[in-house]
């Protein structure tokens, strides 16, 4: 039989480990892998150059805004930086004005983002306490998960967080047994916007609105103490929970140990924890700011051992788009710019030279950023595996290539904020990405034509 | 040497074990533990007639609301009543108007009681976050501890609330600080405010208005979280904890292993979530009602293995005086009610007949009622344990006596509301209280003339 | 490309799951897995009909005893039986006579194989404390792993044990540090041999020689106490253990334990403790008998909670031939009589059965039989996989197949004492076994012509 | 009433803390403790001088050979040594000719001790497994506990080691068992005799005759190794069991977790492995040796942390006495010198010591070398404490005397060889000695006439 495309020469990453073989894909499925003599033949065939063929990135949390601010990012230019970053699907967390907390609201946005992505991309629904009752049915919807706030709409921006937070401990907890009863996971910014409010304040009174004293704003403590109450109605409710960007030790620490009492608990943390640290802060002002803070050394270093000891169970970019105008207020005062940074391109490439650095194995990346949000969200084996019959969303990713970042080569719309690893000399970048085996990037440049071929990604049992 | 007092032919409680022995008391403090024979001469002399002696009960959680709402306790009837049980040392918890949040009104206080008092007292500061700034301050008036709501001051009740409650995580956290500084415990009513009002919502809205949906107004997740929270923010601030009137096993079980990670976390329930369930609410309504409520069988019995272990750290009885009317609202209106019921006398009679019972030892009992709240605010060995040199405050007990508890019989003004235990008929009583040597009760008759007998007691370091 | 063999409409099993996907065989080896319209062209070519292709069993524990004792087992009847249960490679343990203490006894075995084998073999090098000087250079023999026994060589049976057995704890602590340094794993029959010995000799004093005084001669502790001894010099010389034929859930709770402290220890159980109780010494006597002896249906059903967990690595058949006259033997006297039976042509069935039932998953079963004992053993990915490049060691089962156990269809010479299980009703069976391509079995009948098809395989890094 | 002495103006060790007291005692027990002016007359007076009154040593490991080997110490000498250092009552272990196996046999030793002791004293009963009939019988002869050691007799000394040892495990096995029905604790010199015999032959082949080369031949592993077997016997036969002399934190950590599993175990360790190290086997070869023998500095360091967590229940003296011939052998082959050198009259010191250099708390030193001996053997409230009723054994100690020890002030006989303390300056140190209400030591001397006044002390239920 002839297919449709076949690649060579590769090595190929499975679950059992890396294979020196080719794959051939069939209507947009893997249905063969095989030593290279053994393939089928193909329509078109691509040379892998003994490079390795991974499964494609899945982002568990990026924010592209479309609709409500396209002038920082649309689903197009986000999703041609998710190619570029060898992620093949995207999960969009719902701030977006309004939140997707209704049926209608969230096929809206399917439409916007089928009209547009290059990559596939799936939604999280909006929970939240004042819409308890459209629950059951936005998890009918495809989504993968939910995701909530633990505050009080800011005031003015009613509309914007209409649906999505969860503003008190009574809220929380009727919130938490609405989403249990879905079998979804809920998904939670776990900071306590209280305590924070009040160091605002503080910090303020006291005229210090420099980069650093964002950090000083939102200490460890105000992560951990919303994590432990997460952790503790997590179990009395039976939800099911995604610790966002945690970026202390202590958090999963505690994360650990309620895992190991049983409680479903999931821990994402972000690539800026990871690699960065509150000297960018004072370096970049609030080109550096996002939420939670960038932490100390002592800290950024604890959290890699929970990379190695198995607690996170993946990385998300929370690709946060926004224009240097907005942030640039923050020089004046860092507590009126927007929080957060782009950031889908180069999760790939940041923890590719961790890799060359031996900082974690192939393999726990590739669970990291594919393989494991792919079974948490219900995707796998349809996504997040080379495997037969599954998509043929596939990163081929040269490991001997160094490379500068440079923020002016991004595609994201808002890559003049992009500034946190601008200039980072990088060993290991993705050199083609396919979509359901359609070449969607190659050798960094994306075709736009591409545009429309993302697809909307379900879970298996929703 | 002629002394005071000798007390001879009892059964002697001290740390090391009981001694068939006698003491000697001389200007209100103990001076010797002697054979018989070898006791010296007394002006006066008792013969124990082969009972147990024990040193008095130490009340860590009573709220006479005194000055304030004098018709339902005055510091005379309630101390009588606390003389009446056993109990030679109480300590007051700062319900009353305005709450004890300044060096002022701590000293106002103190002389209100002075001037009735048959026992010893002792006063609970309250710890505001609108007051935090008085907290250094009332550290040093000689106060036990500190105590706080978790809730804003109720409407209209401001002045009553003020300085007494953190009404959210930022005032918590900061006040977690302020006492932490001091050294000084801070006790906590746990339960979290926003689930159960929302719970009342709830409740009310469909009509639910009896003795049994008190206790669904507040389960035991409103407690749990509390306490939750309560440790994560004690380890992160470094302060001293009690979690007041600890009604489920599970929060019972955080507690424990907090203490097992370090963190300076003291436990203390009440007989009413060790001998009643919730079927009282049923029977008595109203006068059943306390906060946190009365549990199920099957956790209540759950809590006794926490008794066991260790875990406990003192019974209180946490007295609340109610007039019948004020109670009696609650027919109609469970949630109109208010919370509490006395039974200072009460708490070494009903754990007199558990020892009986073998439900627990006579050591574990003196332990939670007297060595262990003398030990934790600072007043041992002043009180607390009869060794050389420590007042002689004495309860002798009857083993053997049966007899049934009546509330007429009380000296609490509020003996009308004591109805959960009226007709209980139990094996073991106190038959006589000292006083820094003065008897103040005899055969369950208290020596009205012992009032103004009573004295402030002061932690050794403060 | 034209290959030798395609396998066609299976359900492929793979690390990551079960495909609906065929795969193609060339020289031996896998590869290509592929939907079946993607395979290429086979000179042969199998219909599986929908049955489930799973690698090929590999038996960590078999005793052929050839040379030796060729009336029991040959190597030739011995691997038909291993074929005949989807046994592609067994791991001959070393009693024979000599025991294989050194480089020349090692290949006189290979050699006596090679010459009749149908599967294909590994060795078991002995470890004695008598011969240490020879281990580091039995390690560099392709052996993948080391087995010793605690206790002084049988009188009279010197050189039946020569090299074989670490007697005394100086021994075993010097055989340990020796082992260690080679890497290799050393495989332990774990039983205090002290403890039987007393107790045979006080059961025989009391004339108790039937069946269950078998079980009663080597009770819990003598497992125990050896599993606790191995453990802690594990950890204290570094020595990677094999615990063999583990039968009491005590046990295994140690081993559980020393893993979760970093130990290097692998729990290896057999089927017959995980499905039969004690009961089947008093109704089959000697034919029931092995070593360690069949336990309580307590403590058997305890032992599965290990297979559930995870701590249990592998199961063996501990194949263990004999005559039926020296099993005889023990029906006037049990202690007379040889320990062990017949049964590598029964483990995957029986675990088919128990897959059936609901008792462990397919998964499960296939990491216990093959891929675990691969990994350990440093065969991995050579043997105990479907992959491309791996050997196409291949077991086709038919889950539905009912079938009835009969010892007289056994290719085992000992099929007569292979009682335990005889007339059993189980459901799934093996229906083709294929080793390195070539079909060795086919509906229960293996192809005597296969003879020499076996070959030895060494570990990947010795 | 005028009762027989009292001590006045001293500072009172009682179970709740110090007292600035005095006590009264009449016919050998304490009648009163009370402040000085409440104490009744005495026919004699002791004024303390503000010293420190505690409760009189109890030495839970001597070893005196009489009978035996009356040259090395006698009950005489050995028990004035005792006084010598606060020690009131000693536990006589079982190694002398013949062992303690019998009822006879401990009759006959009590009959020499009784003729000779200054000080009360307590009999460990043999135990070995050729004598297990004895067990039963010897439990009822007021021994405190069993004692045993796990090797053969040694060549040509079976009658010295008849009826003492359990050899090989089924010995151990049946041991445990026939002592664990008794109730009795089963004390046990914790070495694998296997292990250090191979070492001995190895370090002997190779000519390493040295002092450190003894502490080479008794590695960590041999205890280790040794404490995990009897800690599992243990928990397996129900048996109590005492870790004698414990000299590595391996151990101990063992031991700590056991005991966290509710195995009845309990930990003693000697002066010599908290305060030396083995540089003293350097320096003073045989004088230095004893079983198991002096560790590193690091070893030694962290066998404190189980002082400071309680692990460790108790401090034995393992006091040793040789002739200094006998110990000079060793000087040319440290195998051949006897193990052990004396050390009653200094553990009290020692101890003082640290305490004043803040290594333990008094309070905890009381407990470790005398409160729970007396309770783990059944002799307190008797023996133990300063309570109304216990026997007056008392030790009055200057904190603050400073003194060089000097082997030639010591009242053991085989004084000449104990030098690994000599020359060394300590700080605190026991200035009267009372046995029964008696004088025995004042400032230094022992008063010879009480010879004689010693008695046999025997378990409350035994
Ligand atoms: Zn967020
Ligand atoms: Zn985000
Ligand atoms: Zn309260
Ligand atoms: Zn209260
Ligand atoms: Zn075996
Ligand atoms: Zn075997
Ligand atoms: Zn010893
Ligand atoms: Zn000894």
């Amino acid at each position: 039989m002839t297919v449709d495309l076949v690649i060579k020469h590769v090595k190929v990453y499975t679950e059992g480990g890396l294979l020196a073989a080719g794959i051939a894909v069939q209507a947009g499925k893997i249905v063969a892998i095989a030593s290279d003599d053994c393939l089928p033949e193909g329509i078109s065939s691509i040379d892998g150059q003994g490079r390795y063929l991974l499964p494609g990135g899945i982002d568990p949390h990026v924010h592209f805004r479309d609709p409500g601010k396209t002038e920082r990012e649309t689903f197009l230019t986000g999703t041609m930086a998710a190619a570029a970053g060898g992620v093949t699907t995207v999960c969009e967390h719902p701030i977006s004005s309004p939140p997707p907390y209704s049926a209608e609201l969230i096929r809206n946005r399917i439409k916007v983002a089928a009209e547009q992505a290059v990559v596939d991309f799936a939604f999280f629904g909006a929970a939240g306490a004042d819409k308890l009752e459209h629950i059951p049915q936005v998890a009918q919807e495809g989504i993968v998960a939910f995701k909530t706030f633990f505050h009080e709409p800011p005031e003015g921006r009613e509309e914007e967080f209409a649906g999505l937070t969860m503003a008190n401990d009574a809220a929380i907890y009727a919130g938490f047994q609405a989403v249990a009863k879905t079998g979804k996971i809920l998904a939670i910014h776990a900071e306590n916007n209280d305590i924070i409010a009040a160091r605002i304040k503080e910090l303020r009174a006291a005229g210090k609105l420099k980069g650093r004293d964002h950090a000083l704003s939102r200490p460890p403590v105000s992560e951990i103490e919303s994590v432990g109450k997460i952790l503790l109605l997590a179990r009395e409710c039976g939800t099911k929970v995604q610790l966002c960007h945690i970026s202390t030790p202590q958090a999963a620490e505690l994360v650990k140990q309620a895992k190991a009492d049983g409680v479903k608990a999931y821990l994402e943390t972000c690539p800026h924890y990871l690699f960065l640290t509150d000297d960018k802060l004072e370096e970049l002002g609030p080109f550096a700011k996002c939420n939670p803070p960038l932490r100390s050394r002592e800290l950024s270093d604890a959290l890699w051992r929970y990379i190695d000891d198995g607690t996170v169970d993946m990385i998300g970019s929370d690709h946060g788009p926004f224009l240097p105008e907005e942030k640039e207020i923050g020089f004046r005062d860092i507590f009126a710019a927007p929080a957060g940074f782009p950031g889908i391109d180069l999760r790939l490439p940041l923890l590719l030279d961790a890799v060359h650095k031996g900082r974690l194995s192939l393999d726990r990346m590739v669970e990291l950023i594919s393989t494991a949000p792919a079974k948490l969200y219900g995707l796998y084996p349809q996504k997040g595996a080379i495997r037969i019959g599954s998509d043929a969303d596939l990163v081929l990713v040269d490991l001997a290539a160094d490379f500068i970042v440079d923020r002016r080569q991004s595609y994201s719309k808002s890559r003049d904020t992009g500034r946190v690893y601008d200039g980072w000399k990088l060993k290991g970048r993705p050199v083609m990405t396919l979509v359901r085996g359609r070449v969607v990037m190659e050798e960094g440049r994306v075709d736009e034509q591409a545009a429309r071929w993302g697809r909307l990604v379900t879970p298996r049992n929703g």
